[in-house]
Protein backbone atom coordinates (compact mmCIF):
# COMPACT_ATOMS: atom_id res chain seq x y z
CA UNK A 1 0.00 0.00 0.00
CA UNK A 2 1.34 3.99 -0.81
CA UNK A 3 0.45 6.28 1.49
CA UNK A 4 0.33 9.65 0.94
CA UNK A 5 0.34 12.92 2.33
CA UNK A 6 -1.31 16.47 0.32
CA UNK A 7 -3.11 19.16 0.55
CA UNK A 8 -6.76 18.69 -0.91
CA UNK A 9 -8.13 21.42 -3.23
CA UNK A 10 -9.16 23.76 -0.36
CA UNK A 11 -5.96 23.95 1.04
CA UNK A 12 -6.24 21.42 3.65
CA UNK A 13 -3.91 18.71 4.77
CA UNK A 14 -4.80 15.70 4.20
CA UNK A 15 -3.90 12.19 3.47
CA UNK A 16 -4.59 8.84 1.56
CA UNK A 17 -4.03 5.60 0.35
CA UNK A 18 -2.82 5.76 -3.60
CA UNK A 19 -3.90 2.59 -5.69
CA UNK A 20 -3.44 2.26 -9.61
CA UNK A 21 -3.27 5.97 -9.58
CA UNK A 22 -6.23 6.85 -7.69
CA UNK A 23 -6.10 8.45 -4.03
CA UNK A 24 -8.45 7.40 -1.77
CA UNK A 25 -8.61 10.29 1.35
CA UNK A 26 -8.54 9.03 4.52
CA UNK A 27 -7.76 12.74 6.17
CA UNK A 28 -9.73 15.62 7.21
CA UNK A 29 -10.70 16.51 3.57
CA UNK A 30 -12.04 12.82 3.41
CA UNK A 31 -12.77 9.88 5.25
CA UNK A 32 -10.84 11.46 8.29
CA UNK A 33 -10.25 8.14 9.90
CA UNK A 34 -6.69 10.50 10.96
CA UNK A 35 -5.59 13.59 11.16
CA UNK A 36 -2.23 12.96 9.06
CA UNK A 37 0.14 10.18 8.44
CA UNK A 38 1.92 10.33 11.43
CA UNK A 39 -1.67 10.25 13.36
CA UNK A 40 -2.61 6.90 11.48
CA UNK A 41 0.36 5.44 13.40
CA UNK A 42 -0.10 6.73 16.70
CA UNK A 43 -3.87 5.35 16.08
CA UNK A 44 -2.60 2.21 14.99
CA UNK A 45 -4.23 2.22 11.91
CA UNK A 46 -1.73 2.65 9.47
CA UNK A 47 -0.56 -0.72 7.36
CA UNK A 48 -3.85 -2.00 8.52
CA UNK A 49 -6.45 -3.40 6.12
CA UNK A 50 -8.51 -0.07 5.83
CA UNK A 51 -12.21 0.31 4.55
CA UNK A 52 -11.61 2.98 1.78
CA UNK A 53 -15.46 2.70 1.08
CA UNK A 54 -16.78 6.02 0.68
CA UNK A 55 -13.83 7.72 0.88
CA UNK A 56 -13.61 10.74 -1.79
CA UNK A 57 -10.86 9.90 -4.92
CA UNK A 58 -8.81 12.27 -6.61
CA UNK A 59 -6.08 11.26 -9.71
CA UNK A 60 -2.22 10.55 -7.86
CA UNK A 61 -1.55 13.03 -11.62
CA UNK A 62 -4.06 15.94 -9.22
CA UNK A 63 -2.89 15.74 -5.88
CA UNK A 64 0.32 18.36 -4.19
CA UNK A 65 2.10 16.07 -2.51
CA UNK A 66 3.37 17.14 1.26
CA UNK A 67 6.23 15.38 2.93
CA UNK A 68 5.37 11.88 3.87
CA UNK A 69 5.30 12.57 7.48
CA UNK A 70 4.73 16.37 7.52
CA UNK A 71 5.04 16.76 11.49
CA UNK A 72 7.11 14.63 12.60
CA UNK A 73 8.52 15.83 16.00
CA UNK A 74 12.22 14.52 15.57
CA UNK A 75 14.28 13.91 12.67
CA UNK A 76 17.48 12.07 12.51
CA UNK A 77 19.70 12.07 9.91
CA UNK A 78 22.67 10.27 9.32
CA UNK A 79 25.80 11.36 7.62
CA UNK A 80 28.45 9.31 5.60
CA UNK A 81 26.80 5.87 6.07
CA UNK A 82 27.95 4.41 3.08
CA UNK A 83 31.84 3.13 2.20
CA UNK A 84 31.56 4.64 -1.13
CA UNK A 85 30.61 8.19 0.54
CA UNK A 86 32.83 7.80 3.42
CA UNK A 87 36.36 7.21 1.14
CA UNK A 88 35.33 10.18 -1.73
CA UNK A 89 34.90 12.39 1.43
CA UNK A 90 37.76 11.05 3.14
CA UNK A 91 35.83 9.90 6.24
CA UNK A 92 36.31 6.40 6.44
CA UNK A 93 37.15 3.98 10.01
CA UNK A 94 33.95 6.06 11.42
CA UNK A 95 33.21 4.12 15.14
CA UNK A 96 29.69 5.63 15.73
CA UNK A 97 26.74 6.79 13.60
CA UNK A 98 27.01 10.47 12.33
CA UNK A 99 23.77 11.89 13.58
CA UNK A 100 22.51 15.46 12.86
CA UNK A 101 18.79 16.72 12.63
CA UNK A 102 16.49 18.47 10.47
CA UNK A 103 13.58 20.89 11.76
CA UNK A 104 10.04 19.52 10.43
CA UNK A 105 9.60 22.95 7.89
CA UNK A 106 12.72 21.87 5.77
CA UNK A 107 10.20 19.28 4.54
CA UNK A 108 8.60 19.14 1.04
CA UNK A 109 7.12 16.74 -0.91
CA UNK A 110 7.22 14.89 -4.18
CA UNK A 111 7.09 17.35 -7.08
CA UNK A 112 7.89 20.34 -4.78
CA UNK A 113 10.87 22.64 -5.76
CA UNK A 114 14.14 21.94 -3.89
CA UNK A 115 14.88 25.23 -3.07
CA UNK A 116 18.54 26.88 -3.84
CA UNK A 117 19.02 29.68 -1.05
CA UNK A 118 19.84 32.88 -2.54
CA UNK A 119 23.27 33.06 -0.11
CA UNK A 120 24.77 29.85 -1.18
CA UNK A 121 26.85 28.50 -4.48
CA UNK A 122 26.81 24.98 -3.79
CA UNK A 123 23.59 23.25 -3.67
CA UNK A 124 23.48 19.38 -3.77
CA UNK A 125 21.44 15.79 -3.37
CA UNK A 126 21.79 13.12 -1.01
CA UNK A 127 19.30 10.72 -2.00
CA UNK A 128 18.76 8.60 0.97
CA UNK A 129 16.25 6.02 2.64
CA UNK A 130 13.95 7.09 5.77
CA UNK A 131 12.44 4.61 8.10
CA UNK A 132 9.57 6.27 10.09
CA UNK A 133 9.17 4.79 13.87
CA UNK A 134 6.12 2.92 14.50
CA UNK A 135 5.96 3.26 18.16
CA UNK A 136 7.61 4.65 21.30
CA UNK A 137 11.13 3.88 21.23
CA UNK A 138 13.86 4.13 23.78
CA UNK A 139 16.83 2.10 24.87
CA UNK A 140 15.72 -0.49 21.79
CA UNK A 141 17.73 -3.72 21.36
CA UNK A 142 18.81 -4.48 17.96
CA UNK A 143 16.72 -7.53 17.94
CA UNK A 144 13.94 -5.29 18.51
CA UNK A 145 14.44 -3.04 16.50
CA UNK A 146 12.60 -3.71 13.36
CA UNK A 147 9.19 -4.05 15.67
CA UNK A 148 9.43 -0.37 15.89
CA UNK A 149 9.41 0.55 12.03
CA UNK A 150 6.19 1.43 10.17
CA UNK A 151 7.39 2.09 7.02
CA UNK A 152 9.70 3.71 4.88
CA UNK A 153 10.03 6.19 2.02
CA UNK A 154 12.64 8.01 -0.57
CA UNK A 155 14.37 10.91 0.90
CA UNK A 156 16.49 13.95 -0.71
CA UNK A 157 19.03 15.29 1.77
CA UNK A 158 19.61 18.71 -0.44
CA UNK A 159 22.61 19.98 1.78
CA UNK A 160 23.70 23.90 1.30
CA UNK A 161 27.18 22.79 1.21
CA UNK A 162 28.83 26.25 1.93
CA UNK A 163 26.46 26.28 4.80
CA UNK A 164 27.24 23.23 5.81
CA UNK A 165 30.91 23.35 6.33
CA UNK A 166 31.20 26.83 7.74
CA UNK A 167 31.81 25.60 10.83
CA UNK A 168 32.41 21.82 12.49
CA UNK A 169 28.22 21.26 13.23
CA UNK A 170 25.95 20.95 10.19
CA UNK A 171 22.89 22.07 10.99
CA UNK A 172 22.77 25.35 9.41
CA UNK A 173 23.13 23.77 5.24
CA UNK A 174 20.88 20.91 6.56
CA UNK A 175 17.75 23.32 7.35
CA UNK A 176 17.02 25.58 4.74
CA UNK A 177 13.84 25.57 4.11
CA UNK A 178 12.42 23.42 0.59
CA UNK A 179 15.12 21.08 1.35
CA UNK A 180 13.74 17.90 2.95
CA UNK A 181 12.60 15.92 0.08
CA UNK A 182 10.72 13.14 1.36
CA UNK A 183 7.80 10.95 -0.43
CA UNK A 184 5.93 10.24 -2.85
CA UNK A 185 5.24 7.63 -1.02
CA UNK A 186 5.13 6.11 2.47
CA UNK A 187 4.77 2.24 2.22
CA UNK A 188 4.32 -0.03 4.94
CA UNK A 189 7.36 -2.46 6.41
CA UNK A 190 4.64 -5.09 6.16
CA UNK A 191 3.80 -4.38 2.48
CA UNK A 192 8.06 -5.25 1.91
CA UNK A 193 10.17 -8.15 1.69
CA UNK A 194 13.45 -7.54 2.90
CA UNK A 195 14.27 -4.10 2.87
CA UNK A 196 17.76 -4.44 2.30
CA UNK A 197 17.50 -5.82 -1.18
CA UNK A 198 16.42 -2.69 -2.14
CA UNK A 199 18.27 -0.48 -4.16
CA UNK A 200 18.79 3.06 -4.28
CA UNK A 201 19.20 5.45 -7.49
CA UNK A 202 19.78 9.34 -7.50
CA UNK A 203 19.33 10.83 -11.02
CA UNK A 204 20.27 14.16 -12.06
CA UNK A 205 18.62 15.32 -15.40
CA UNK A 206 18.38 11.58 -15.75
CA UNK A 207 22.26 10.39 -15.53
CA UNK A 208 22.72 7.87 -12.48
CA UNK A 209 25.02 10.19 -9.82
CA UNK A 210 24.58 7.29 -6.76
CA UNK A 211 23.52 3.64 -7.02
CA UNK A 212 23.85 1.37 -3.99
CA UNK A 213 21.78 -0.89 -2.14
CA UNK A 214 20.55 -0.33 1.00
CA UNK A 215 22.11 -3.78 2.73
CA UNK A 216 25.49 -1.53 1.53
CA UNK A 217 24.99 0.92 5.11
CA UNK A 218 27.90 0.91 7.42
CA UNK A 219 26.05 1.10 10.25
CA UNK A 220 22.68 -1.08 9.73
CA UNK A 221 19.10 0.11 10.45
CA UNK A 222 19.20 -2.27 13.33
CA UNK A 223 22.64 -0.36 14.68
CA UNK A 224 20.78 2.66 13.79
CA UNK A 225 17.85 2.57 15.34
CA UNK A 226 19.68 0.74 18.92
CA UNK A 227 21.87 3.82 18.93
CA UNK A 228 19.32 6.58 18.54
CA UNK A 229 17.59 5.11 21.49
CA UNK A 230 20.52 4.97 23.54
CA UNK A 231 20.70 8.84 23.81
CA UNK A 232 17.20 9.79 23.04
CA UNK A 233 13.27 8.52 22.62
CA UNK A 234 11.77 7.88 19.77
CA UNK A 235 7.45 8.55 19.00
CA UNK A 236 5.48 7.31 16.61
CA UNK A 237 6.15 9.21 12.92
CA UNK A 238 9.79 10.11 14.05
CA UNK A 239 11.96 9.86 11.24
CA UNK A 240 15.40 8.34 11.01
CA UNK A 241 16.95 9.09 7.37
CA UNK A 242 19.93 6.11 6.90
CA UNK A 243 22.79 8.03 4.93
CA UNK A 244 23.83 8.78 1.56
CA UNK A 245 25.54 6.75 -0.80
CA UNK A 246 28.55 7.36 -3.02
CA UNK A 247 28.09 10.16 -5.75
CA UNK A 248 27.10 13.34 -3.74
CA UNK A 249 27.58 16.50 -6.28
CA UNK A 250 30.08 17.92 -4.49
CA UNK A 251 32.48 15.06 -5.30
CA UNK A 252 31.24 14.38 -8.40
CA UNK A 253 33.42 16.48 -10.65
CA UNK A 254 33.14 20.22 -11.76
CA UNK A 255 29.92 20.06 -12.67
CA UNK A 256 28.69 18.00 -9.83
CA UNK A 257 26.50 20.22 -8.04
CA UNK A 258 22.91 21.41 -8.68
CA UNK A 259 21.44 24.42 -10.31
CA UNK A 260 18.28 25.74 -11.28
CA UNK A 261 16.30 23.52 -13.47
CA UNK A 262 17.97 20.69 -12.67
CA UNK A 263 15.89 17.18 -12.23
CA UNK A 264 16.54 15.38 -9.22
CA UNK A 265 15.20 11.72 -8.54
CA UNK A 266 15.47 9.54 -5.83
CA UNK A 267 14.36 6.20 -6.59
CA UNK A 268 13.90 2.93 -4.24
CA UNK A 269 13.06 -0.58 -4.80
CA UNK A 270 9.47 -0.68 -3.85
CA UNK A 271 9.42 2.93 -2.61
CA UNK A 272 8.70 4.93 -5.62
CA UNK A 273 10.37 7.80 -7.50
CA UNK A 274 10.69 10.80 -5.83
CA UNK A 275 11.21 13.68 -8.19
CA UNK A 276 12.22 17.21 -6.80
CA UNK A 277 13.09 20.15 -9.73
CA UNK A 278 16.29 22.66 -8.10
CA UNK A 279 14.75 26.55 -8.08
CA UNK A 280 16.63 29.54 -7.25
CA UNK A 281 14.99 30.63 -4.17
CA UNK A 282 14.63 34.08 -6.23
CA UNK A 283 12.98 33.01 -9.04
CA UNK A 284 10.23 31.55 -6.48
CA UNK A 285 10.21 34.90 -4.72
CA UNK A 286 9.75 36.95 -8.26
CA UNK A 287 6.78 33.99 -9.04
CA UNK A 288 5.39 34.93 -5.95
CA UNK A 289 5.45 38.30 -6.45
CA UNK A 290 4.15 37.98 -9.87
CA UNK A 291 1.06 35.93 -8.59
CA UNK A 292 0.06 38.58 -6.55
CA UNK A 293 0.63 41.37 -8.68
CA UNK A 294 -1.54 39.30 -10.93
CA UNK A 295 -4.40 38.82 -8.83
CA UNK A 296 -4.03 42.24 -6.89
CA UNK B 1 9.37 40.03 36.60
CA UNK B 2 10.09 36.85 37.30
CA UNK B 3 7.82 34.69 34.58
CA UNK B 4 8.45 30.54 35.90
CA UNK B 5 7.03 27.16 34.24
CA UNK B 6 5.64 24.67 36.80
CA UNK B 7 4.14 21.68 37.77
CA UNK B 8 0.99 22.23 40.19
CA UNK B 9 -0.32 19.91 42.89
CA UNK B 10 -1.89 17.76 40.65
CA UNK B 11 0.61 17.05 38.36
CA UNK B 12 -0.90 20.08 35.09
CA UNK B 13 1.74 22.06 33.42
CA UNK B 14 1.29 25.56 34.47
CA UNK B 15 3.04 29.24 34.62
CA UNK B 16 3.14 31.87 36.85
CA UNK B 17 5.17 35.06 37.63
CA UNK B 18 7.17 35.05 41.15
CA UNK B 19 7.04 38.31 43.21
CA UNK B 20 9.28 38.13 46.62
CA UNK B 21 8.51 34.77 47.05
CA UNK B 22 5.28 34.08 45.94
CA UNK B 23 4.08 32.49 42.31
CA UNK B 24 1.01 34.07 40.82
CA UNK B 25 -0.59 31.22 39.02
CA UNK B 26 -1.01 32.22 35.75
CA UNK B 27 -1.80 29.02 33.42
CA UNK B 28 -4.29 25.86 33.30
CA UNK B 29 -4.00 25.10 37.02
CA UNK B 30 -4.76 29.16 37.72
CA UNK B 31 -6.24 32.30 36.23
CA UNK B 32 -5.28 30.29 32.67
CA UNK B 33 -4.51 33.65 31.06
CA UNK B 34 -2.12 31.45 28.32
CA UNK B 35 -1.52 27.54 28.66
CA UNK B 36 2.55 27.79 28.62
CA UNK B 37 4.76 30.56 28.54
CA UNK B 38 5.06 30.04 25.31
CA UNK B 39 1.79 30.30 24.25
CA UNK B 40 1.87 33.65 26.56
CA UNK B 41 4.47 34.98 24.37
CA UNK B 42 2.40 33.91 21.25
CA UNK B 43 -0.53 35.27 22.75
CA UNK B 44 1.92 38.71 23.12
CA UNK B 45 1.39 39.17 27.10
CA UNK B 46 4.58 37.88 28.38
CA UNK B 47 6.04 40.72 29.72
CA UNK B 48 3.18 43.51 29.69
CA UNK B 49 1.72 44.20 32.95
CA UNK B 50 -0.78 41.43 33.78
CA UNK B 51 -3.35 41.85 36.14
CA UNK B 52 -2.58 39.12 39.20
CA UNK B 53 -6.29 39.81 40.75
CA UNK B 54 -7.61 36.75 41.98
CA UNK B 55 -4.91 33.84 40.91
CA UNK B 56 -3.93 31.48 43.32
CA UNK B 57 -0.92 31.99 45.03
CA UNK B 58 1.92 29.43 45.42
CA UNK B 59 5.39 29.41 47.61
CA UNK B 60 7.97 29.48 45.03
CA UNK B 61 9.89 27.42 47.58
CA UNK B 62 7.52 24.78 46.65
CA UNK B 63 6.80 24.65 43.42
CA UNK B 64 8.47 22.13 41.11
CA UNK B 65 10.14 24.20 38.14
CA UNK B 66 9.75 22.99 34.56
CA UNK B 67 12.18 24.69 31.78
CA UNK B 68 11.48 27.91 31.28
CA UNK B 69 9.72 27.16 27.88
CA UNK B 70 8.65 23.72 27.96
CA UNK B 71 7.66 23.14 24.73
CA UNK B 72 10.16 25.22 22.36
CA UNK B 73 9.28 24.52 18.80
CA UNK B 74 13.35 25.37 17.79
CA UNK B 75 16.61 25.20 20.65
CA UNK B 76 19.13 26.22 18.48
CA UNK B 77 22.48 25.63 20.79
CA UNK B 78 25.55 27.90 19.88
CA UNK B 79 29.06 25.65 20.13
CA UNK B 80 32.32 27.71 20.63
CA UNK B 81 31.77 30.84 20.99
CA UNK B 82 33.84 32.68 23.84
CA UNK B 83 37.29 33.09 23.41
CA UNK B 84 38.26 31.19 26.52
CA UNK B 85 36.38 28.57 25.47
CA UNK B 86 37.39 28.31 21.56
CA UNK B 87 41.20 28.34 23.13
CA UNK B 88 40.66 25.84 25.92
CA UNK B 89 39.67 23.32 23.26
CA UNK B 90 41.68 24.38 20.66
CA UNK B 91 39.09 25.65 18.17
CA UNK B 92 39.91 29.65 17.66
CA UNK B 93 39.80 31.29 14.18
CA UNK B 94 35.80 30.19 13.50
CA UNK B 95 34.26 32.23 10.61
CA UNK B 96 30.52 31.18 11.70
CA UNK B 97 28.72 30.65 14.65
CA UNK B 98 28.76 26.98 15.18
CA UNK B 99 25.09 25.68 15.64
CA UNK B 100 23.42 22.32 16.70
CA UNK B 101 20.10 21.54 18.36
CA UNK B 102 18.38 20.12 21.07
CA UNK B 103 14.99 18.35 21.48
CA UNK B 104 12.99 20.01 23.66
CA UNK B 105 12.84 16.74 26.05
CA UNK B 106 15.82 16.74 26.81
CA UNK B 107 15.42 19.54 29.24
CA UNK B 108 14.51 20.14 32.44
CA UNK B 109 13.99 22.61 35.05
CA UNK B 110 15.69 24.43 37.99
CA UNK B 111 16.51 21.89 40.95
CA UNK B 112 15.77 18.45 38.87
CA UNK B 113 18.22 16.26 38.49
CA UNK B 114 20.97 16.34 36.07
CA UNK B 115 20.78 13.13 34.62
CA UNK B 116 24.37 10.94 33.96
CA UNK B 117 23.42 8.30 31.64
CA UNK B 118 24.77 4.71 32.30
CA UNK B 119 26.32 4.48 29.43
CA UNK B 120 28.76 7.47 30.03
CA UNK B 121 31.93 8.32 31.96
CA UNK B 122 32.78 11.63 30.99
CA UNK B 123 29.74 14.12 32.01
CA UNK B 124 29.97 17.43 31.63
CA UNK B 125 28.24 21.02 32.77
CA UNK B 126 28.17 24.32 30.09
CA UNK B 127 26.72 27.30 31.66
CA UNK B 128 25.18 29.40 29.48
CA UNK B 129 22.71 32.57 28.46
CA UNK B 130 19.50 31.30 26.56
CA UNK B 131 17.40 33.79 24.99
CA UNK B 132 13.72 33.49 23.97
CA UNK B 133 12.00 34.31 20.87
CA UNK B 134 9.02 36.67 20.58
CA UNK B 135 8.00 36.88 17.28
CA UNK B 136 8.62 35.13 13.29
CA UNK B 137 11.86 35.67 12.99
CA UNK B 138 13.50 35.02 8.91
CA UNK B 139 16.28 37.19 7.61
CA UNK B 140 16.27 39.39 10.46
CA UNK B 141 18.71 41.85 9.98
CA UNK B 142 21.08 42.31 12.84
CA UNK B 143 19.85 46.28 13.80
CA UNK B 144 16.61 44.65 13.99
CA UNK B 145 17.50 41.73 16.29
CA UNK B 146 16.93 42.73 19.77
CA UNK B 147 12.95 43.36 18.54
CA UNK B 148 13.13 40.02 18.10
CA UNK B 149 13.68 38.62 21.91
CA UNK B 150 11.04 37.87 24.49
CA UNK B 151 13.48 37.38 27.48
CA UNK B 152 16.33 35.57 29.01
CA UNK B 153 16.95 32.96 31.04
CA UNK B 154 20.09 30.66 32.68
CA UNK B 155 20.63 27.71 30.45
CA UNK B 156 23.22 24.34 31.25
CA UNK B 157 23.90 22.71 28.28
CA UNK B 158 24.73 19.52 30.31
CA UNK B 159 27.54 16.92 27.64
CA UNK B 160 27.85 13.61 27.84
CA UNK B 161 31.28 13.85 26.09
CA UNK B 162 32.09 10.50 24.76
CA UNK B 163 28.79 10.62 23.00
CA UNK B 164 29.41 13.82 21.62
CA UNK B 165 33.28 12.83 20.07
CA UNK B 166 32.24 9.08 19.25
CA UNK B 167 31.51 11.21 15.41
CA UNK B 168 31.98 14.77 14.17
CA UNK B 169 28.27 15.63 14.73
CA UNK B 170 27.35 16.70 18.61
CA UNK B 171 23.97 16.01 18.27
CA UNK B 172 23.65 12.17 20.28
CA UNK B 173 25.84 14.31 23.25
CA UNK B 174 23.94 17.25 23.98
CA UNK B 175 20.07 15.15 23.46
CA UNK B 176 19.84 12.77 26.22
CA UNK B 177 16.67 13.26 28.83
CA UNK B 178 17.59 15.81 31.58
CA UNK B 179 20.49 17.23 30.62
CA UNK B 180 19.00 20.71 29.30
CA UNK B 181 18.90 22.95 32.41
CA UNK B 182 16.38 25.92 31.63
CA UNK B 183 15.24 28.21 34.04
CA UNK B 184 14.80 29.32 36.92
CA UNK B 185 13.23 32.34 35.44
CA UNK B 186 12.59 33.33 32.41
CA UNK B 187 13.03 37.61 32.51
CA UNK B 188 11.30 39.89 29.57
CA UNK B 189 14.11 41.86 27.70
CA UNK B 190 12.24 44.99 28.75
CA UNK B 191 13.03 44.53 32.16
CA UNK B 192 16.72 44.29 31.98
CA UNK B 193 19.10 46.84 31.18
CA UNK B 194 21.76 45.97 28.45
CA UNK B 195 22.18 42.29 28.42
CA UNK B 196 25.86 42.41 27.09
CA UNK B 197 27.17 43.69 30.86
CA UNK B 198 25.47 40.56 32.43
CA UNK B 199 27.91 38.59 34.07
CA UNK B 200 27.37 34.62 33.19
CA UNK B 201 29.20 32.54 36.34
CA UNK B 202 28.95 28.22 36.56
CA UNK B 203 29.89 26.87 40.11
CA UNK B 204 30.36 22.98 40.98
CA UNK B 205 29.94 22.14 44.43
CA UNK B 206 30.47 25.97 44.83
CA UNK B 207 33.71 26.46 43.50
CA UNK B 208 33.70 28.98 40.45
CA UNK B 209 34.79 27.14 37.32
CA UNK B 210 33.46 29.48 34.70
CA UNK B 211 33.13 33.07 34.82
CA UNK B 212 32.52 35.34 31.97
CA UNK B 213 30.67 38.61 30.77
CA UNK B 214 28.41 37.75 27.95
CA UNK B 215 29.88 40.91 26.27
CA UNK B 216 32.72 38.47 25.63
CA UNK B 217 30.49 36.17 23.16
CA UNK B 218 32.74 36.28 19.47
CA UNK B 219 29.41 36.40 17.77
CA UNK B 220 27.82 38.67 19.67
CA UNK B 221 23.55 38.16 20.05
CA UNK B 222 22.41 40.30 17.01
CA UNK B 223 24.99 38.40 14.68
CA UNK B 224 23.30 34.71 16.07
CA UNK B 225 20.26 36.01 15.48
CA UNK B 226 20.91 37.07 11.90
CA UNK B 227 22.58 34.11 11.34
CA UNK B 228 20.42 31.23 12.52
CA UNK B 229 17.32 33.02 11.00
CA UNK B 230 19.72 33.26 7.28
CA UNK B 231 18.53 29.30 7.21
CA UNK B 232 15.86 28.83 9.64
CA UNK B 233 12.43 30.76 10.85
CA UNK B 234 12.11 31.20 14.45
CA UNK B 235 9.17 31.57 15.76
CA UNK B 236 7.85 32.27 19.48
CA UNK B 237 8.67 30.60 22.37
CA UNK B 238 12.06 29.44 20.00
CA UNK B 239 15.32 29.17 22.10
CA UNK B 240 18.96 30.02 21.08
CA UNK B 241 21.50 29.38 24.15
CA UNK B 242 24.13 31.38 23.16
CA UNK B 243 27.29 29.59 24.56
CA UNK B 244 29.22 28.28 27.16
CA UNK B 245 32.89 30.72 28.10
CA UNK B 246 36.34 28.71 29.30
CA UNK B 247 36.28 26.85 32.29
CA UNK B 248 33.89 23.83 31.24
CA UNK B 249 34.90 20.00 32.88
CA UNK B 250 36.62 18.49 30.29
CA UNK B 251 39.96 20.72 30.08
CA UNK B 252 39.45 21.84 33.54
CA UNK B 253 41.82 19.13 35.24
CA UNK B 254 41.76 15.62 36.33
CA UNK B 255 38.41 15.95 38.32
CA UNK B 256 37.05 18.56 35.99
CA UNK B 257 33.81 16.29 35.42
CA UNK B 258 30.89 15.82 36.94
CA UNK B 259 29.33 13.11 39.10
CA UNK B 260 26.69 11.80 40.92
CA UNK B 261 25.56 14.09 43.53
CA UNK B 262 27.60 17.38 42.03
CA UNK B 263 26.20 20.63 42.59
CA UNK B 264 26.38 22.58 39.40
CA UNK B 265 24.83 26.31 39.47
CA UNK B 266 24.64 28.83 36.75
CA UNK B 267 24.06 32.14 37.63
CA UNK B 268 23.25 35.10 35.64
CA UNK B 269 23.05 38.88 36.36
CA UNK B 270 19.41 39.75 36.66
CA UNK B 271 18.65 36.06 35.81
CA UNK B 272 18.59 34.21 39.22
CA UNK B 273 20.56 30.98 39.84
CA UNK B 274 19.60 27.94 37.82
CA UNK B 275 20.98 24.83 40.16
CA UNK B 276 20.99 21.08 39.53
CA UNK B 277 22.49 18.01 40.75
CA UNK B 278 23.96 15.36 38.98
CA UNK B 279 22.01 12.01 39.61
CA UNK B 280 23.66 8.71 37.76
CA UNK B 281 20.49 7.25 35.95
CA UNK B 282 20.77 4.08 37.80
CA UNK B 283 20.31 5.94 41.08
CA UNK B 284 17.04 7.29 39.90
CA UNK B 285 15.49 4.36 38.07
CA UNK B 286 16.42 2.18 41.29
CA UNK B 287 14.50 5.24 43.29
CA UNK B 288 11.69 4.85 40.97
CA UNK B 289 11.42 1.08 41.30
CA UNK B 290 11.50 1.84 45.35
CA UNK B 291 8.34 4.23 45.28
CA UNK B 292 7.06 1.24 42.83
CA UNK B 293 7.79 -1.21 45.73
CA UNK B 294 6.76 0.77 48.39
CA UNK B 295 3.20 2.09 47.49
CA UNK B 296 2.55 -1.59 45.58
Amino acid sequence: MQYVSFKAADGTETWGVSIDGTVHDLGPSGKNLAATTRDAIEKGIFGTQLDLSGAPTIAEADIDFLPSVTNPGKIICIGVNYLAHQEESGKTGQTAPTVFTRFADSQMGHLAPAVKPTTTTKFDYEGEMALVISKEAFHVEKEDAWDHIAGYACYNDFSVRDWQKAASQWIPGKNFPGTGGFGPYLVPAADLGDITTAVLETRVNGEVRQQAPVANLVFDIPTLINYVTGFTKLNPGDVIVTGTPGGVGLFYGPDGLINHGDVVEVEITGLGILRNTVADEASLLAGAQATAGASA
